[in-house]
């Protein structure tokens, strides 16, 4: 159960009105097995294969629960984000099928690959350097412009809601988990998933690159700790925390399960080969912290857990001659 | 329509019984669409994917229909087989799930990680040299000495029924398809695909590598002609046709469409990004087709087809940390 000082008022009834919204713009993803990955984890495993999700990720939730509540006024003038990933194709596409204009600043250094997928939902792109402070100026500048209002990547209720649906789904169908495994980045989707299974009996579970393990010390030191220099391959997890994230991960004393490069591409592997789909190393670190516990325990299911869902958060990954 | 003196007596029933013999040892698989493929190709396009199938490829259907029709006593003595890709696993895990015995003869060539896939299910390897010869001289011997059935990865009445399967599940799901793509090997699946489609107004459409176009030659000659040397990257199609699959492509009249290395590749790389999903290079020759025919066609969809199906037929492909 989430305690009562959560720094944020959402409750399930948010999650549950954001599902209800944004259900004509997103797709109810399917959920896979591998009885392969079952024995090699000793648990029931559920994949929920956002990869398969419109824009190719998660993200398409909580932009669109954003956009959707936008007033007149804001329809108009449009919205404004810095992304150098998915969040960004996310909102453009959210914007574009909505007809809300989009500005997305992105630093120069950002992969070809995922500015192209912006480009191609309609969106405009505002090219600036490559630290948060560039990154930062100029969605002010474009935004005093334009009078474009801000969506945050994580740190906005309605993105933190609509990641939550995800969960909501997920327990929707595959009744009794006991745990939900996420990736940790800027905590949206984690935080999203702790609104949306108060009171389910499933417990959320957070994973985490060792290479950029900031939530986890957010949480040691009780304070929002910066994100680290960007290495890991794990593009998507390389933010830090948020207020409204920071808040309500802290409240629920998430546990969160570090891992190492190595691990990832090892978990990755697996994803692609046994369940045969395309996720991005940020999918896989959930499944890697999974792996690492069963080891940890010899792949004794002594932790109670029998049955657990994992998001796989998204497949924008460019082929490369595999 | 299938012509009267086509080389094989098999006909839509026998497709129809095969579909119920299997159904508890095969998955139906999904059918996948993309707005991004279906604006490239100028047509909507249905893809069927068999890389989800058990074993992970369409062989899983051949091979569990032959199982199913051995004798009793050939149910103890076993199969056997030469493969170094699918088919040996496919026999392997439907002679597992049956409780029938299997060899598998490979050459010592082979991938390490379809070997590991036909070890995994529990068939007995036996290693061969690396030609065609080998191989047989090796099947001959170790049937002398075990008493195993062959089970051709094609040339069987069983495989080609089997295969066909595919067919009956696309159009039962996708009705009113004008044609439906599939790549050429050995022409077990597209054999089973004529053989299921008969009266259902869906024409088969056939494609293949131009490195290894044996079966387009062996149809503009009308005499099968050998397999040429394996460098093509879809390796899944190097094997020439058979008695039974000549006879029947050759009286269908197969239209076959060739194409480039680089078409597969530049194919595969659509799947993998548009669709998300692990497909093996064989799979992607049909796309690769479609949109070579969409590109000499200026996108026109003069051709009269509006609605086609692809087989994509395996997803055993090693990551290669993309």
């Amino acid at each position: 159960m989430l305690p009562a000082d959560v720094a944020s008022s959402l409750t399930r009834v948010d999650v549950e009105q954001a599902s209800k919204r944004i259900a004509p713009y997103v797709h109810r993803t399917p959920i896979l097995t591998s009885s392969t990955l079952d024995d090699l984890i000793g648990l029931e495993v559920h994949f929920k294969c956002e990869n398969f999700q419109r824009s190719g990720a998660f993200k398409m939730r909580g932009a669109a629960n954003a956009v959707l509540q936008l007033s007149k006024a804001e329809r108009k003038t449009g919205v404004i984000t810095h992304s150098s990933g998915n969040h960004g194709a996310a909102l453009a596409l959210a914007g574009s099928l909505s007809g809300v204009p989009v500005w997305v600043v992105i630093p120069e250094n950002a992969s070809s690959f995922k500015r192209r997928a912006i480009e191609r939902y309609g969106a405009t792109i505002v090219d600036c350097g490559p630290t948060l402070d560039d990154r930062e100026t100029m969605v002010r500048q474009v935004g005093d412009e334009t009078g474009a209002t801000f969506v945050s990547p994580y740190n906005d209720e309605r993105i933190v809601a609509g990641q939550g649906t995800v969960a909501l789904e997920l327990i929707d169908s595959v009744p009794g988990l006991d745990e939900v495994w996420v990736p940790i980045g800027g905590g949206g989707l984690a935080s999203g998933c702790v609104v949306a299974l108060q009171g389910s009996g499933a417990r959320v579970c957070g994973a985490e690159p060792e290479l950029a393990d900031d939530a986890y010390r957010s949480l040691a030191v009780q304070s929002i700790q910066p994100a680290l220099p960007p290495t890991t391959i794990a593009d998507g997890l390389r933010t830090a925390l948020g207020t409204i994230t920071f808040g309500i991960l802290n409240a629920y004393r998430m546990d969160i399960r570090l891992v190492s490069e190595t691990d990832i591409v090892a978990a990755q592997k697996l994803v692609f080969e046994c369940l045969k789909i395309v996720v991005e190393p940020s999918s896989a670190v959930p499944l890697a912290a999974l792996l690492g516990r069963a080891q940890d325990r010899g792949n004794s299911v002594a932790n109670g857990a029998s049955r657990v869902g994992v998001i796989l958060t998204g497949g924008n990954l460019e082929f490369q001659s595999c």
